[in-house]
C-alpha cells in the first residue's frame, strides 16, 4: 500500500467508523457469538449463532425434555404454551418480518417440502386449461427440482419453463398457471419487484409461489402488501434459526379452503381426536404434517426474538448502506483486477448480499476462508458476500474489502 | 392391602427383583436422564432423554455453528464427517437395528412426508391397472391422512381401502397396488407378521410400505430379511432422538432406480453443483430433500449411540419379559376393574407395549400421571403403557402396577 493509498484509506475508513457510530443497530451485535478473527460474509448461507440460543437449547433439553418428558407436549396449552403450539408462537413472531398475519404461516420442514405443498395447492386452484409453471431458469436447485418432481408426479401434465430472468415478465400469458419465483436470486443478489411482478402476473390470471430464502429477516417483506398467493422461505439464513432450521410457509388467507395435499396428524383441527379423515386445522396450520422438530424449532424460537426490537426500516437502511459501501470500496479493485459486479446499484433490485464474477472465483473464495474472509462460492464464477445489518458494522465491509485485496493482489489475480 | 395381598405382593416383587439383578441391560438406565418419582412408559411416544445429547447439542451449537459457522457443512468431509454428511451417519447407526444397507436409508424430515415419498415412488412401481392402496382402517391418522392427499393429488386415481386389521390378508387381490400398513399397531400394540404378510403380497404382485414408528428401536427388525420394499419410522419414540427427532426412510436397493418425486438440492449427487436438472445421489440419500436439520438430527445420532452395544436379542427378551410381567401382575386388577386387555399374549403378535381398554380411559390415565405413572391415553378409551428395555426394570413394572391399582381403588373404576 502506497503512502497515498493509506492516506485514502484512513479517511475512507473513518468515514465509514462515522456510519457506524451513528447506528441506530450496533447494539445488536453483542447479541450474536462470532468467532475472532472471521468477518462473517455468509449469514445469507448460515446466520451467525445469536447469544440466547444455548441456553434455550439446554432448557428444552435438560428441562423440557428431560424432566418435563412428554407432559411438555401440552403443558401450559390453555395459555398458548407446550410443544404442541410451538409452530403457532414461531408464526407469531415471524408474521410481521414477512407482512403476514400469523394465522396465514405454517412453520416446519424444509424449504424444499413447503415448496412442494405451495405448488400443490397453487396448481389445484388454477384453471386447468393452464399447463405452465413459470420459473427462473437460475432459480435455486431445489425450486427448480421440486417443480419438476411434482411434475413428474402429475405424469407431466405441466411445462415447467425455465425461462432468463430478464425475459420473465414477457412470458406472462394464459398459458400460464403458477410462477415460482425467488424473491432474491442466490447468486447475483438480484431482488424482484415482488408487488408490481405478483400485480402483473394475477393481471394475467396467475397465480404466485415466491421463495423468500434471501428476504426474510434481511429486509421488511410484505406479502400481503403485495398481494402475493403463496410464499415460502428458510429459517437459517437472515433468520438465524440454526443449520437446517425449519422453514416457513405462507398461505394467503383467500386460499385457506384449498385442500392440503401433504398432510399429517398435526395438521388436523384435533390431532389427538386420531379420526380417521383428514379435517384441517384452521388457517394454515393445515400445513404443519408431522411432529415438529422441537429441537430445532426451539432455536428458530429463541432467534426470532433477536428481531423483536428492530425496525425493519432501520435494517433495510442499514443493509444499504453496508453494501452500497461494499460496492464503493471495491470500485478500484474492480478496475485493477478481472471482477465483475454483477449485483445491480439501483437499491430496488438489490437484496442485501454482493456478488462479483471473477474467472477464479473458487480459488479467490478459498483463499479468503483461509484469511477469515467468510463469503461463498457460487458456481460457475461467482463470489457472494452476504451482509447481516445485526451484526455487521461499516468497519466490518473495510476489512472484507482489505482482504478481498490483500489475495488478489497475492495471487495476482 | 390385606396381610395375604401383601405376602403375595412381597414374593412377586422379590422375583422380579431377581430377573432385574439377571438383567444384561441393566447398566443401559445409567445412560438416561430421567425424573425422580417417574414411572415413564411413554418412551413409545416420546423416547426419555438419552445423557450424552445435552452435551452434544452445546457442541454442536457453540462450536460447530458458532465457531465453525458455515466451515461446518464441509468440515472433515474427506474423513466423511461434516454436516453434509450427517445424514448419511446416522443411516449408518440405525442401518443395523433395522435389518438395512446403510445406503438403504434416507434420514430426515417427518415421518409424514416420508410416508409420501414411500407411498408415490411405490405406486409408480406398481402396474397401473393396480388401483387400491390397502390400509389398516385404525392406522395411525398421518399414514390415513397422507395416503388420502396423495390420492386426491392424483385425482383421485386410487381407492385408499381401509379394512380393520384382521380382514386385511383377504384383501391381497390383484386389484391392490400397494400396502400401507404399521407393523405395531399404535393403540393395541399388535405386531403384524411383517416377513409373511410382505411374502403374501409379493404372491399377489403387491408393493409393501411398512411404518416402524413403534418397531425401529423396540426390537430387531430385518427389512432385507423381510424383503421389504420401502418403509419407514419414527426418530423419537424408541430411538429416543428428541421431541419431533427427524425420520428416516428405508428403500430397498432394488427399487433405487425409481424416480424421486419430492427431490431437492440435498438428495441431488452433487450438490453444489448447483445444476439445473435433478440428478440423483448413489442410493436412499436421492431422497433427502433439503438442508438438513442439523440441531434435531445432531440429538439423534448422539440417541443412537446408545445402541451401539446393545445385543437387540437380548433387547427384545427383555422387552417381552417386563410385557409378560406387567400383563401377570395386572391379571388380578383386570378380574376386579372393568380393563381388556387388547394386546396380544401370543409374543410373536406383540410390540413392547400393553394396552387396556377401560371406559373411563382417560380420567384413569390422568389420575396416573398425576400419581408419576406416564402412560398414554388413547382415544376411545384405551390405556397405554409402554415399555423400553434400555431403561426399566422390572422393578419398575412393579410398581406402575401399585399405582395402577391405586388409581382405580380409589376411583372405584
Amino acid at each position: 500500500m502506497t503512502v497515498f493509498d493509506r492516506l485514502f484509506a484512513d479517511s475512507a475508513l473513518s468515514q465509514l467508523q462515522e456510519k457506524d457510530a451513528r447506528d441506530p443497530l450496533a447494539h445488536k451485535r453483542a447479541e450474536f457469538i462470532l468467532p475472532d478473527g472471521v468477518v462473517y460474509l455468509d449469514g445469507n448461507s448460515l446466520g451467525a449463532l445469536p447469544r440466547r440460543v444455548p441456553a434455550r437449547l439446554a432448557q428444552v433439553a435438560e428441562q423440557e425434555w428431560g424432566a418435563g418428558l412428554i407432559r411438555s407436549w401440552t403443558a401450559g396449552a390453555g395459555t398458548g404454551q407446550g410443544w404442541m403450539n410451538l409452530p403457532d408462537r414461531v408464526a407469531a413472531k415471524l408474521a410481521p418480518l414477512v407482512g403476514a398475519q400469523p394465522h396465514e404461516l405454517s412453520v416446519g420442514d424444509s424449504t424444499g417440502v413447503n415448496i412442494f405443498k405451495a405448488l400443490a395447492a397453487a396448481l389445484h386452484l388454477a384453471p386447468p386449461e393452464r399447463r405452465v409453471i413459470l420459473t427462473d431458469a437460475d432459480n435455486f436447485p431445489t425450486d427448480l427440482y421440486v417443480a419438476q418432481g411434482l411434475n413428474a408426479l402429475l405424469d407431466g401434465r405441466y411445462e415447467v419453463r425455465r425461462v432468463p430472468g430478464a425475459e420473465l415478465e414477457g412470458h406472462l400469458t394464459d398459458e400460464v398457471a403458477v410462477t415460482l419465483l425467488t424473491e432474491v436470486d442466490y447468486r447475483t443478489g438480484r431482488r424482484m419487484d415482488l408487488a408490481g411482478f405478483t400485480a402483473r402476473a394475477h393481471a394475467q390470471g396467475i397465480l404466485t409461489v415466491w421463495d423468500l430464502a434471501h428476504s426474510a429477516g434481511a429486509f421488511p417483506v410484505d406479502l400481503n402488501g403485495a398481494d402475493v398467493d403463496f410464499a415460502l422461505g428458510c429459517g437459517y439464513k437472515y433468520l438465524n434459526g440454526g443449520p437446517g432450521a425449519p422453514a416457513f410457509l405462507f398461505v394467503a388467507q383467500r386460499h385457506h379452503a384449498a385442500p392440503v395435499f401433504l398432510s399429517g396428524w398435526m395438521g388436523h383441527a384435533d390431532p389427538f381426536e386420531m379420526a380417521r379423515d383428514f379435517t384441517p386445522a384452521p388457517g394454515a396450520r393445515r400445513y404443519v404434517v408431522g411432529t415438529p422438530m422441537v429441537l430445532s424449532l426451539s432455536a428458530l424460537d429463541a432467534a426470532l426474538d433477536v428481531f423483536a426490537d428492530v425496525d425493519m426500516a432501520e435494517l433495510r437502511a442499514k443493509s444499504l448502506s453496508l453494501t452500497d459501501a461494499f460496492i464503493e470500496l471495491m470500485e478500484p479493485l474492480a478496475a485493477q483486477h478481472p471482477l465483475t459486479l454483477v449485483t445491480p446499484r439501483a437499491h430496488a433490485e438489490r437484496g442485501s448480499q454482493v456478488s462479483y464474477q471473477h474467472p477464479q472465483a473458487r480459488a479467490v473464495m478459498d483463499a479468503l476462508i483461509g484469511r477469515g474472509i467468510l463469503g461463498d462460492f457460487r458456481t460457475p464464477d461467482i463470489l457472494r458476500f452476504g451482509f447481516t445489518p445485526l451484526y455487521h458494522s461499516h468497519a466490518d465491509v473495510w476489512r472484507a474489502v482489505q482482504g478481498i485485496r490483500a489475495v488478489l493482489e497475492e495471487r495476482g489475480a
